[in-house]
C-alpha cells in the first residue's frame, strides 16, 4: 500500500440525489447546460455541499531538469528550464498571463532545476537535486529522492489548503519532460511507445525519430521493469482494482516513476494526492500533468473523483492518458505548451459550473412554468 | 444590395505579418498555444492593432415570441418567454450568472414578446410587435417589421460602441425559436430539414416528430420561397460570391428572414452587422444565434472576419451552420440553453488570447534561448 500519508478517500455520494435535484430544478431545460451540469455535481460532491465554494484558485508550477535531456530528446537546450523559471518569476510567461487574466494565484517551485537560483522571494525552493540522472543509464532518481519529491509536493499543497485554497491546478517546466511523460504513459497505460511519443516543444521529423529511438533504448536499458500486464487499468464499476493486486501494482508504479522521473512529475503526483485529500478540486493540465495523474490514480484510484481533465493536448500521448482515465477533457484547443496553461484556461468553466449551482434561480423561485416533455 | 447602413468592410490585413511575428516570438514553442494563436491574430486584425484591447465586453439578449409556438413546436408554453425575461431582469438566469462570473455587461431587450412589461428600468423596449405571426399561415413578419427589427438591433449596438464596448456577444429567448432557426438554417445552408430540426428545450420523440411535420408544412405553405439553389454558399477563396448573384441572393435571404422570423433573430442579425461595422469582435453563441449569423454572413460575407464561433450546440442544426461557415467552435460542452450562455462561457478564452498577445514576454525580452527545430 502507498504510504498512508497519501491515502485518498472516495467522495461521499450521500448528497448526490439532492445535488441532481437542485441542478434539475434550475430555470433551464433539463440537461441544457451539458457538461457544466456534470461539473457542478462533481464540485458539490468533492466539496460535500449543496452550496459549494471554490475559493482561492491556485496553480503551482513545478520545474525540474532531466538527465536525459543532454542526449538530444528536445528541440530546446536544457538552460531553457531555468530561463523559463526566471520568466515565471518576472511574470512574462503564458501561465502568468492566463493566471492573471482568470484570477488564479500562482506559485513557482524549483523541484530540481540544474541551476542555482540563490534565495528568491517568489520561488519555492524544493530542489531535490540539480536535475535527475539519465534514465538511459540507470534510474532517474533514487527511491528516497522520489519519496522526498512526493512529500515536498504534498507539503506545498497542504500549506495552500491551510490558507484557504479550494481548487488547484498544476503546471510544469522541464526541458525533456515530454520524453519522461511518454515513458511513464507507455508503462502505465500499455499504449505503444510510438503512440506515446510526440514532438514536444517542436522536434522535426529527424528529431522525433531520434527521440523514439532513445526512448526505446530507455525501455531496453531496464529489462526488469514491471511488465505492463502487472499494471492493469483499474477495473470494475468503481474503478478500483482488486486489493490483492494493489500492493505489487503500487510498487511497480513507484518504481516506474523513479526510473523515468522527473522530479517535477513526482512532486506533482504527491501534490495531486494531497489536494484530493484536502477535498480540493484538481485541475489536470495536459500531457506531463497527465503522467503525474496516471501515477496518482494508480496509487489511489479515488483521486479521479477530484480530478477535472482540462484540455486535450496536441501531444499525442495525452490521448492514451485520457482513454485510460475514460475522460473527455473540457476543451480541445490544440495547446501543447504546458506550464499549467490548459488548467488556467479551463478554470472559468469550472467556476461557472459552481456559480450556476449556487446562483441560478429555480423554476419555483423565479415563477417560470416548467416544460411538459 | 443590402441597405448601405449594414455594409461591412473586410478587416485590413496589412498588420497580419507583424502580428504573426509578434505571436511567434513569444516565449513558447512555435504554435504551442494552438487555436489561441489564431484568435490573437483575429483580434489584432479586427481591432487593427498590434496591441489590441477588448474593453467592456457585453452581451445583449433579445427576446421575442413566435406565432407558430401555439401550434405545438415546443416543450414549454409561450408564457415562458416573458417569465424568463423577468428572470433575466431579476438576475437569476444562467446568462446572468455566467456574465457576472466572467465580467460581462448584460442588456436585455424586448424585441417582440407577447406580453406587456410596462416601463422597466433594466429592459430595453424595442418591441416590434407582440410576437410574430404564424409562418404556417403566412409571413412571420412584414418587410417593414423585419427592417425595423434589424435597425433597432443595430441602434442598440451602436450605442454600446459609443460607450466603449469592443467585444460583444448575443443571446436570445423565445419559445419556438429553435423551430424558426431550423427553417432559416435549412433554407440558407441546404442541409435537409431533418438535419436542422432538434428537440429544442426538450421535446420527446412524439414531439420531435410533430415539430418536423409542422416545419415541413411551413415550407410547403410558402411555395414561392427562394430555392436553395439561388442561395449558394459564398464561393471563392475570399468567401465572397459573384456580384451579379448578390442582389437576388440578398433579397432571398431577407425574404426568408421575414417569412420565418422571429423578431429576436432579425434584431440579432442587424446587431451583428452593426457590431462588425464598429470593429467589435462578435461572439456567436449556438443555434439561434447561428441562424442570425447565417443571415448576417449571407448579406455581408465580411461579417465572418469579425465572428468567433463560441460553442457547438447540442441542437443538431448547429452542425449544418458551422459546416456552412467552415468554423470549428471554441468549446463543445453539450450546451443547448441559448440566452448567449455559450458566448459568455467562451469569452475568457478570447480574453486570454488578447492578453497573451499583449502581455507575454518575447524570447529576446525574457533572455530565453530559442529552439533549434
Amino acid at each position: 500500500m502507498t504510504s498512508p500519508q497519501f491515502a485518498v478517500a472516495p467522495v461521499d455520494r450521500s448528497l448526490e440525489a439532492a445535488l441532481r435535484r437542485k441542478i434539475d430544478t434550475k430555470t433551464k431545460p433539463l440537461g441544457a447546460l451539458g457538461r457544466l451540469e456534470d461539473l457542478a455535481l462533481q464540485v458539490g460532491l468533492v466539496r460535500g455541499s449543496l452550496a459549494p465554494t471554490l475559493a482561492n484558485p491556485h496553480i503551482v508550477v513545478f520545474a525540474g531538469d532531466h538527465g536525459a535531456a543532454k542526449a538530444g530528446i528536445s528541440a530546446f537546450p536544457q538552460d531553457v528550464t531555468w530561463q523559463m523559471v526566471e520568466n515565471f518569476l518576472a511574470g512574462g510567461a503564458a501561465i502568468n498571463v492566463f493566471a492573471r487574466a482568470n484570477g488564479i494565484g500562482l506559485t513557482v517551485v524549483d523541484a530540481g532545476v540544474a541551476h542555482d537560483f540563490g534565495a528568491r522571494p517568489n520561488l519555492v525552493d524544493a530542489k531535490v537535486a540539480p536535475g535527475t540522472a539519465n534514465y538511459l543509464e540507470g534510474p532517474a532518481m533514487t527511491a528516497a529522492q522520489r519519496d522526498a519529491a512526493m512529500a515536498k509536493g504534498a507539503d506545498i499543497v497542504r500549506k495552500l489548503a491551510a490558507e484557504g485554497c479550494e481548487v488547484i491546478g498544476f503546471g510544469e517546466m522541464g526541458i525533456g519532460n515530454t520524453a519522461a511523460a511518454s515513458l511513464i504513459t507507455h508503462c502505465l497505460t500499455g499504449a505503444t511507445l510510438e503512440d506515446c511519443v510526440g514532438r514536444g516543444t517542436g522536434l522535426d521529423d529527424a528529431g522525433l525519430a531520434r527521440k523514439r529511438e532513445l526512448l526505446g533504448q530507455a525501455l531496453s536499458a531496464w529489462p526488469e521493469r514491471p511488465p505492463i500486464s502487472r499494471l492493469p487499468l483499474p477495473e470494475g464499476e468503481d474503478g478500483r482494482g482488486s486489493p490483492s493486486d494493489s500492493r505489487k501494482s503500487e510498487d511497480g508504479v513507484l518504481a516506474i516513476l523513479a526510473r523515468y522521473g522527473g522530479f517535477e512529475v513526482a512532486m506533482m503526483a504527491g501534490a495531486m494526492l494531497a489536494a484530493a485529500q484536502a477535498r480540493m478540486m484538481v485541475l489536470v493540465d495536459g500531457f506531463i500533468c497527465g503522467a503525474a495523474a496516471l501515477v496518482a490514480a494508480r496509487l489511489q484510484p479515488a483521486f479521479l473523483d477530484y480530478a477535472v481533465f482540462c484540455h486535450a493536448s496536441a501531444e499525442p500521448g495525452n490521448r492514451a492518458q485520457l482513454a485510460s482515465f475514460g475522460a473527455k477533457p473540457l476543451v480541445d484547443l490544440g495547446l501543447r505548451l504546458g506550464e499549467g496553461t490548459g488548467a488556467a484556461l479551463a478554470w472559468p468553466l469550472l467556476r461557472a459550473a459552481g456559480a450556476f449551482l449556487n446562483e441560478m434561480a429555480s423554476f419555483e423561485s423565479a415563477g417560470v412554468s416548467e416544460g411538459s416533455a
